[in-house]
This record gives C-alpha cells, sequence and structure tokens, in this order.
C-alpha cells in the first residue's frame, strides 16, 4: 500500500501501481471524467502511469492551466499524427503547448502546404481524436532513439537526441504514432472535441536564421465546441482591438525603420494622450508629497557598474557610449534609479526629512532583438512613471501602503476594476541570481506581504520572480477580453541604497541607511496605453479622448456657427473639432463614429435660429437638442464622474 | 602719392610712407589722441606702419572691439615684460587678448608664483606703462628667430617658430622687451591707465594634458581709472550672480560625477520651475497652432547619414551606440529634426494641411570638452523647445514672421526687454562648409531678411555664421548687468527636406518639397534658465518663483492657523511654504529674503484675531496689514501684468 496525500491535506491509502485516474475514480466519477492531467510529488506524470511510493498528488482538469497545457501538448501529438498521415515523408521537429494552444514545426521538403491545406488538417485531427487513443509513455536507450531518427533522415530528432542524457529518454505512442517526448498528456485523445489551426509562419530550426526555414503550424483545441467558437469570437474582437491597428487608425502613434525599431514616435494625439495621462498621475503625487525631477538619459558606466546594472545587462544590452576622450564610457540608462540615488545624495538629510519621493517620467531604453518588439508592448525605449522613495524602516510599511493606494487610484480612475496582484520573492535555490544580503531579503519580502494582506488585496506568492535588487508587487489587471496584463509595479529595495552609500541622520545623530522603494503605477506609458487601447478598443475614458466632440455642420452655410460652438466648447475646456466640408451629414456621422469621437454635435438652420446644438453620442444615437452650456456642463459633470480627485488620509 | 579710402567712402591723398597715426592726425587732434589701432586694406596694421600703396584704412579707438583687442594684446606685451622683469629666467609661452581683457601662459621653472605676487606685477605694469613706450614691429628670418629663443632656452617659443613659415615671422619690440608676434598693437604703453590681474590658472602647454602644465595669468587694463573700477564691481555683481552659485543656493540642480559631467539633475525646485516655463511656452505654442510630438533620445545611424549630422559631427561627438546584433548602430541625437522629418513624412500631405508645426520639449545630447563645460551654460545634454514648421515656400514669409512674434512674446514675458538680433549668412568663400545648392541658400537667406526688415527688428547680418544646413536668425539678449547672451533661435532650411524626401501635394496635384523652419525661442531650457538666474539674480518673475510666499509665524502657537492662511493661498494657487519653527521672526525674515521669495506673511495674535496677515516685500519691507484673499487677489493682477495672453493675429 501507499499513502497518496491530496492537495487538500488528506492522505488516503492505495495499492501500490494505482494511477492518478484511480485516486480520481476513487474519489468521484466526475473528477475522474474532468481529469486531465496530474502531478506527483511536484513532478508532471501521466494519468496512467503507475504510482509506486508514498507522495503527494495533484489532478488537473481543464479549468487549471497545467491541464490546457496537457490537453494542447497532447493535441501537439494529434496535428503531428495527422500531418504525417496526410504527408508522408515530412520531417518533425519540436511541437510544444504555448500559452494559448500549441504548435509543431515542420520541415516539410518539397512538399508545398499553405493556410489553405489547414482544412484538411484539422478534419483528420477529429478523426484521430474520436480514436480516443491512449497515450503511453516508453523509455529508450539513447543508441535506439538515434536509430528510429535516423533511419526516418530526422536530422532534428537526431541533434535533440544527441543533446539528451542516456537513461532520460522517453517516446510518447498513440495509435499509430510515435513521437520523442516527456509526458505530460491527457488520458486520451476522445476528449479533444474541437480543432482550429490558426496560422502558419515560419520558423528557423532552433531560431538561429542561420538555420533551415521550417514550417511552424499554430493551433489551438478544447473540450467543448462553444469553447472553441467563443475563443475565435474573442480572437476577432482582440484583432479589432489590437493597438497597432487602433493606434493608426485614430494617428497616436508611429514607427520609423530610420530612427529604429522600437522606439516610437508619438504623434500629436498620441502625445497629447500621453501629457494628459502623465498632467493626472502628476496631480495626485503632487497631493501625495512626491516631487518631479528630471535627469538625464545616459549615465557614465561607473554609474551603472555602482549600481550592479552593469553587471546584470552586458552583452545583451545597448552597449556603452564611447567619447573622444578615451576611458570615457555612458551608457543609456536601463532604469532611473541610479540617477534618483545621486539626486538624494546630493543633500544630507535629517530623517525629519523623510520619506523623499522623487518622481519622473524618465524615458529608459532597453535593448530587445527584434523578433521580440511587438506595438507599443514590447519596445526599446519607453517612458516610466517612475517615483523613488526614501524612507527610515519604519516608515516602510506606511509608505508601501500608500504606493497602493495610489495605484488603486490610477486603475479605478483609467476602468481597471478587475486586476489581481503577484508578490515576486527570491527563489532561495538560487541565490546567485540575486545581489545583497539575505537579511535585507527577507525584510523585504516581509514588508510587502504585510501590506498586501493589511490593503486586502487578491494576491499569488510567485517564488524567483523578484527583481535581482529585491522583492517586488506587481499589479495584474483583466481587460474587457479577459485577457491579463501586467501593469503597475512597487519594489523594495535595501540594495541601491547601500551600494550607493545613502545615508541620513536619524533622531540619536547616527548615520543610518535608508529604504528605498521603486514604483510605477502604469509601469511605462508605452504598454499603458496600448493595454488602455486593446481594453477600451479605442473608446477611452471622456477626459482623456483626443477629441471629444465632432461638430458637424449641415451645410457650409453654418461655418459661423460651427465656430461660435467650438469657441464656446473651448471656455468649458472641451476638446472638439469642426467638420464643416461639404459633405452629406451621413459621411460626417460614419467617420466621426470610425473615429470614436464620443459626442456629435449636429447643427444647421433650426439650431442656429434656437442656439442649439442637436447631440449625439458615439455608437447610442441621438439623445436630444440642448444649448451648448447645458451640453458642456453634462460633459463637465460626466468627467468628474470618470475621475475623481486622489485623496491622501 | 597714396590715395587712402576711409570708411565713410571718402578718399584722401598722402605721402606715401604716411602712417595711420598721421591719417588719424589730418582728420582731427582728437581722432589722434584716441586712436589706438588700425586695419589697411581688411589686415591688422600698427598705427606707426608706413602705408605705401592706396588702399582702405580703418583707425580703432576704445569704443570699437578691434580697439579693445589691441588695447589688451599690447597690455600682455607689458605684463610679460614686467614678469620677466621681476622673475628673470621664466619661460613665457603665448599671451593672447580674449574677450574680455588678456592671459599669458607662463613656465615659471623652480620658482613658486601664487595670486599673492600679482599685485606687485601689477604694480610693474603700470611703472613700465608709464614710460609711454611705442611698440614697433622688426621682421626676422626663421633661423634668427630659433637662435634667439634657443639662446634662452625658450622650448615654447621654439616650438612656435618651427611651425612658422619663413618670412612670415616677426617681433615686436618696446622698451627693452621683445616679443615674437604677429602685430596689432596701440601706439604706446602710456595709454594703459589701469591694471587688474585677475586671477591665476594651470594651463596645460597646448592645452594637452600630456605637455607641461604652465602658469596662466589673466589680467585685465583700461584707458581709465574709473572703467577700471566700473568693471571691477561688474565684476562682483556677475559673481554673486554666477548661476552655478545661485543654483546651488536656490535648489535648482546639480551634478554628479558618478552620472557624469555636463549632465544635470534637476532637483525639485528646478524640475518646477522648468515645467512652468515649459508649459507657459506650451500654452502659447498652441494658440500660434503647434502640435507637440514626442521621440526618442536616440536615432539610427542610418538617419543621421540621411540628415548629414554623421558626417558633420562624428570624431569629436558622443560615439555610435552598438548593439548585440551585428552592423546595428544608433546614436544619440544631437538635434530633434530628423525624428521630426520622419514624423511628417508618416502621412501624405496636401498643401491644405500646411503649415505643420511639430514642437518638441527634446533633451539632446552632444559631447564637449570637459574643459569647455561651464553649469547650464555649456553642457553635454540639454532640452531644447524645439519646433519644426513645415510650409509651402508661400508661406514661408508669413510663418517666419509669426515665429518671430512669438519669440519677441516669450522675451517679454520674461524680462528680456534690450536684444539685438544676428542674421547669419555663408561664408561665400567656403563653400565646402554647407551642404544643398546655391539656389535654395539664396531664397533662405533673402527669407530671413525681409522677415527681420518688416519686423522692424535691430539686426547684424554675419557671413560665415550660418548653420551647415541653412541660414539662420539668433536672437542676442543684453542681461541686467549688460551682457550680451544668445538665446532664441529661428532657422530656414530647404536641405533636410530634401536630404529626407519630403513632400506635400500642391493645388496643382503635383508633389512638392515643403520649406522647413527649425525654431527654438528659449533655446535651450538649461542655458536659458542659466542666463533668467543671472539676469535677475534669481529674482524671477513672480510667476516663475518656486516659492512665492513664506508664511512666517510668530510663534509655533499660531501653525493652525498658518495653515489655513497657505490653504487659503494654494485656492489663489499661489505657491506657498509656513515657517513654524520655535525661532525668531528675525531670523525667519532673514532666510526668507536670502532664499529671495518674494512676499513674507508674518503672523501672530493680532493676526489670527483680526483674520488678516502682516505683508513684508522682498527687499521692501512691510507693505501693511490685508487679508489673505486682498492679498490673493494682489499677487493675481501682478501675475496678470506680468505675463500677458500670447494673441495670434
Amino acid at each position: 500500500m501507499i499513502a497518496i496525500t491530496l492537495p487538500d491535506g488528506s492522505v488516503k491509502q492505495f495499492k501500490a501501481g494505482s494511477t492518478a485516474m484511480d485516486v480520481a475514480k476513487s474519489i468521484s466519477e466526475g473528477l475522474a471524467r474532468n481529469v486531465i492531467s496530474a502531478a506527483f510529488n511536484k513532478e508532471t506524470v501521466e494519468t496512467s502511469t503507475p504510482l509506486t511510493t508514498d507522495g503527494s498528488l495533484i489532478l488537473y482538469t481543464w479549468s487549471n492551466d497545467e491541464g490546457k497545457q496537457a490537453f494542447w501538448h497532447s493535441s501537439a501529438h494529434v496535428l503531428a499524427q495527422a500531418l504525417e498521415e496526410i504527408y508522408p515523408g515530412i520531417k518533425l521537429s519540436i511541437g510544444p503547448a504555448i500559452e494559448k494552444g500549441f504548435y509543431y514545426d515542420v520541415d516539410f521538403g518539397e512538399i508545398s502546404f499553405t493556410e489553405k491545406d489547414l482544412a484538411a488538417v484539422e478534419k483528420k485531427m477529429i478523426e484521430i481524436a474520436r480514436g480516443k487513443h491512449e497515450f503511453s509513455i516508453r523509455s529508450s536507450t539513447k543508441a535506439e532513439a538515434l536509430d528510429f531518427y535516423k533511419k526516418q533522415g530526422n536530422e532534428y530528432k537526431v541533434e535533440l537526441i544527441e543533446n539528451l542524457e542516456d537513461g532520460t529518454i522517453t517516446f510518447c505512442d498513440h495509435d499509430s504514432f510515435t513521437d520523442l517526448c516527456r509526458g505530460g498528456h491527457i488520458p486520451n485523445t476522445g476528449i479533444i472535441k474541437a480543432v482550429k489551426l490558426t496560422s502558419i509562419a515560419g520558423a528557423y530550426w532552433r531560431g538561429d536564421e542561420n538555420n533551415k526555414q521550417l514550417t511552424r503550424i499554430y493551433g489551438i483545441t478544447f473540450p467543448k465546441q462553444k469553447e472553441l467558437t467563443e475563443y475565435l469570437a474573442l480572437l476577432e474582437e482582440a484583432k479589432k482591438r489590437d493597438h497597432r491597428k487602433l493606434g493608426k487608425e485614430l494617428q497616436l502613434y508611429t514607427f520609423s525603420q530610420k530612427v529604429g525599431q522600437g522606439l516610437p514616435l508619438w504623434l500629436p494625439k498620441g502625445a497629447a494622450l500621453r501629457e494628459r495621462l502623465e498632467n493626472f498621475l502628476k496631480k495626485a503625487q503632487k497631493k501625495a508629497g512626491y516631487e518631479m525631477v528630471i535627469t538625464p538619459h545616459i549615465g557614465s558606466k561607473e554609474l551603472y557598474v555602482t549600481s550592479g546594472h552593469y553587471e546584470k545587462y552586458g552583452a545583451d544590452s545597448f552597449q556603452v557610449i564611447k567619447t573622444p576622450n578615451d576611458g570615457e564610457e555612458f551608457m543609456l540608462k536601463p532604469m532611473n534609479c541610479p540617477h534618483h540615488c545621486e539626486i538624494y545624495k546630493d543633500s544630507p538629510w535629517s530623517y525629519k526629512d523623510l520619506p523623499k519621493r522623487f518622481a519622473e517620467f524618465g524615458t529608459v531604453y532597453r535593448y530587445e532583438q527584434s523578433g521580440e518588439l511587438h506595438g507599443l508592448t514590447r519596445v526599446r525605449g519607453f517612458t516610466q512613471d517612475d517615483a523613488h522613495i526614501f524612507c527610515t524602516p519604519d516608515q516602510l510599511d506606511a509608505e508601501f501602503k500608500k504606493v497602493i493606494d495610489l495605484v488603486l487610484y490610477v486603475f479605478g480612475s483609467l476602468g481597471f476594476e478587475n486586476f489581481t496582484t503577484q508578490v515576486s520573492i527570491r527563489d532561495l535555490s538560487k541565490p546567485e541570481k540575486y545581489i545583497g544580503d539575505v537579511n535585507t531579503w527577507e525584510k523585504a519580502e516581509a514588508a510587502i506581504l504585510s501590506a498586501v494582506k493589511d490593503k486586502g488585496l487578491d494576491y499569488i506568492v510567485e517564488t524567483g520572480e523578484a527583481a535581482f535588487y529585491g522583492p517586488k508587487l506587481d499589479f495584474m489587471v483583466k481587460d474587457a477580453l479577459g485577457r491579463s496584463w501586467q501593469l503597475g509595479t512597487i519594489q523594495v529595495d535595501y540594495q541601491l541604497p547601500e551600494r550607493f552609500e545613502l545615508t541620513y541622520k536619524g533622531s540619536d545623530n547616527e548615520l543610518h541607511q535608508p529604504v528605498m522603494i521603486h514604483r510605477a503605477p502604469f509601469g511605462s506609458m508605452e504598454r499603458f496605453i496600448a493595454i488602455l487601447l486593446e481594453h477600451t478598443g479605442g473608446n477611452f475614458p471622456l477626459w482623456l479622448m483626443p477629441e471629444q466632440v465632432a461638430i458637424l455642420s449641415l451645410s457650409e452655410k453654418y461655418e459661423k456657427y460651427a465656430q461660435k460652438v467650438l469657441n464656446l466648447l473651448e471656455n468649458h475646456e472641451i476638446r472638439a473639432l469642426v467638420d464643416n466640408r461639404n459633405e452629406t451629414i451621413g459621411k460626417k456621422i460614419r467617420e466621426a463614429e470610425m473615429n470614436k469621437i464620443p459626442y456629435m454635435l449636429i447643427l444647421g438652420e433650426q439650431e442656429e435660429k434656437d442656439g442649439t446644438i442637436s447631440v449625439r453620442k458615439h455608437s447610442e444615437g441621438d439623445i436630444g437638442s440642448m444649448t451648448v452650456d447645458d451640453f458642456g456642463n453634462m460633459i463637465s459633470e460626466a468627467i468628474k464622474n470618470e475621475i475623481k480627485e486622489f485623496n491622501v488620509d
């Protein structure tokens, strides 16, 4: 008999050789139907793997990420089988599960394979799935494994096996198909009910452009047809809301090959939008006792040697900037903190002066491989809404909580009501990843956990996700499509104050070391605006909209009245444009709708005579006639409801 | 006989061999007394040089820059003579006139020479001056000249002579003293009436730190004692107003060796000051139809190859930034224009869309040798209040004039009432210095001259001072101490639109090339604030002051009332601080005066009871008791008078 410990802490006895599925059945028939993968003593096992020792067992279903991963990993096998059956002689390379679905990289040789061929493969996959074939793992010697693929002439699998150690190599079989595989499958192919192969792309073998380009087939599968349908609808909506598409349509930003990839150029409407966001945060920060500073975008190499960034980044970064003066070297700043430490260091401080809160919209530069760049979410230059708080250890808890309040205020004002937090702490088994001593790490981690609990935040703890200089609290918001994005971050840092030898004079007249908090509610202006675009589909909160109102005249005759309305709106600080072209009102409305302008004011003879306007709301239609002042007041009221004053306790 | 043409165009006949002094005497005794140097056919000559051909002659007096240069150049000879007489055996190297005075670099060998020794040298100089010794120029062969200094063991003069061509070498003799010299002296030493040796410094021979360090002695001389007295008073005042001193006292900015020389760190008060200036200009620019954009601080090397900056800067600049990707190279941006060209290029434009006016407070980086750095006026990173106007050739004149209006508005709002302008055009004899074709240069130069005349500006034309890409109009303001500073600039550019292949669709439906105007009313925020500090001595216009009001309580008892006053002032958008320390009111007032806070509000029992405040004005004293609201209205009114709305015609 073996003792199996379940996640709820209960321990049950089973015959040695029982499987995860046996355990599931012993709990309930329903669970057995739904269990699709398992972990034994934290190692992935098949649900059919005989368990021979005592241990802890977790059973995963479709509702767990681990369950989905097993589902999609298994689906990749089915895809590979379908491809081999339709295109005998192709060479398979690798086919992992990814965040949403799976892919397989295939060398089609002389065969031409295009998007048009995907439907037939999907059909074959469904056919195979319906066979309810069970997956089974089988060990192989390295020699056998090499022999198997050498016979097939598959140099990819041969290369993979050559890099594996003998004794660790396994194959997975199902139906007539065999693949080199580490394991982690669903019980049988039958639970794959819906299949969609989403796209194909070129992919170099091992990501190296000197290697052969293979064909990557992306797909996704579900246990229910309905889920696939929903997923495809969401995908369609996400495509419409893609910030790269919207950013272009709304003329917010652009990229230029000549300026450089990943270096956004903010067009007037985008720059104005950014400024509104920055001013909004500046105002709240001022109330919260922050002081703005401005620092340069470069620093001497020595600055980053001191901070530890030089050691941490290095060959993967933008390289040093030399000058005509031998030995003088600068670097683009990847973070603002070293500069803020030097500002702190410029004056002597007493405990009575602390906390000092230095804030800056600081543009930083970090090198990303061109393949990893993506619109505004992954760039090489971005502006952090950065601040560094220097406080006494006694003040840390209170300051940390105040920062949480500010972050929550920002999210609330921008319509991100749905979020979770992640406390990122060290991986104790990898001390070489972090700088600084164990004691200070422990204190910092404890401070974050205390603040998070105290504020009643929904949080998870992630081991190994801390920054190299300290633990952190990250905010993950869910957007309107249910996707999770990492936004704001708050980090405790005992390391930089030590590296920069920062001090303050305590009430005991001795010099002490302050604690530092790094924080950025938006994270990066670029990334935040991208996410806001996708979250709102470009229908920003009214106070943020580049143009809040379009004044549409029924004919060019009313130009003067249109201008008068514009001036009146400006008195209300409302951003408006006049469309007085010689076009039909229908066309004007359609264009304003397309540009997502929240309100359209239509005016003609009647309106001019009455001194009124006819108001249409974006995507809602006519909301009646009123005076410009009434309209102005309505807008001011709407904005006041969107964005409250930040209150400091 | 020879014919001498004078600056007024008149031609007079003189005997061959007559001197400039003879010509002066022939005009008037008064002129002869005042003439101190001369140029014949645009070449500097001594006033005693015999003129042997026809030619044009200019006579210079102390009121000309050329006269001052001869005066100070001659004074350097007198300094050298005095030094040799007091310290025989020293080695002279070079001793030029500079903008204000002159210096001499001397190798004192084993002799220790300090500031304390200057007085004795001054005394000796006055003694020599009183001898009324005439300066006379004498030619020498290279061999003779080398022989002369080799015998003295003066390796510096030997090195200088070795680099001269035989036949061009002259010495200047006066009294018992001889120096290698190209000429340009005053008639005799007697007109040097006042001498001040201002400082000594170390200076490497030929500015190369691998060479020996010499002692540089700075001095200045005047034809009247009164002028020296005035100069020294001005110097004293300038020292008090030195922006480096004031910047530190007022806690506006700092530098850090670790961040890097010439890279300012803006402290909270300085950053807030800068933001106020920027917001002021933003507001005016918005009215004038500018649109803000934001661009990165780096660009690919290719961008600057296209713009011509790469060719122009190069080895003297910050070097390229390499990346992990072979062959990929970026540069710190030395100017914002290439980025703005790429923004323009992002969209197709019709003539109806122009002018497009893209503005950005863009931080740029230009390498300066560390010896040339000076506070905020000469830095390696600075923020331009930059804008680029893209217009049709037809719009150029009007746009140029609008920019002039904006520049004048900025100067007026900041108390710079006294300024001249300089139109910088090509040096036609050095076409290699400029990019672009002759035709477009001519058009651009004509456009500037037309605008300047039309606006009735006080201007001079400087040949050879144009930027490499186009002619420009620079604004030179005179500060409160009468010193001239180059501030705003407006530049016409036909070159970048061509290099970037910018176009717009004309009314003829054909593609045309727009004209570009570069402009920056402040020039650079750093430099502007430095000059404003020195102009105002830190007493900024009220609207700009970091703290406008200090609330000084008579004792800690009135803390609550002080806080109430503070809140009331905040309603008036007045920036105030509370000084509620347990200190005497005298000390509190002295500190507020030192911090140049414009208004002090004193409050005690009486004020609390009456709901009033006692108002003191900086450096003026008590101006009476009033309610906070009355005070608030007074301040608002004062600010309204300082800074008018910008009106666009």
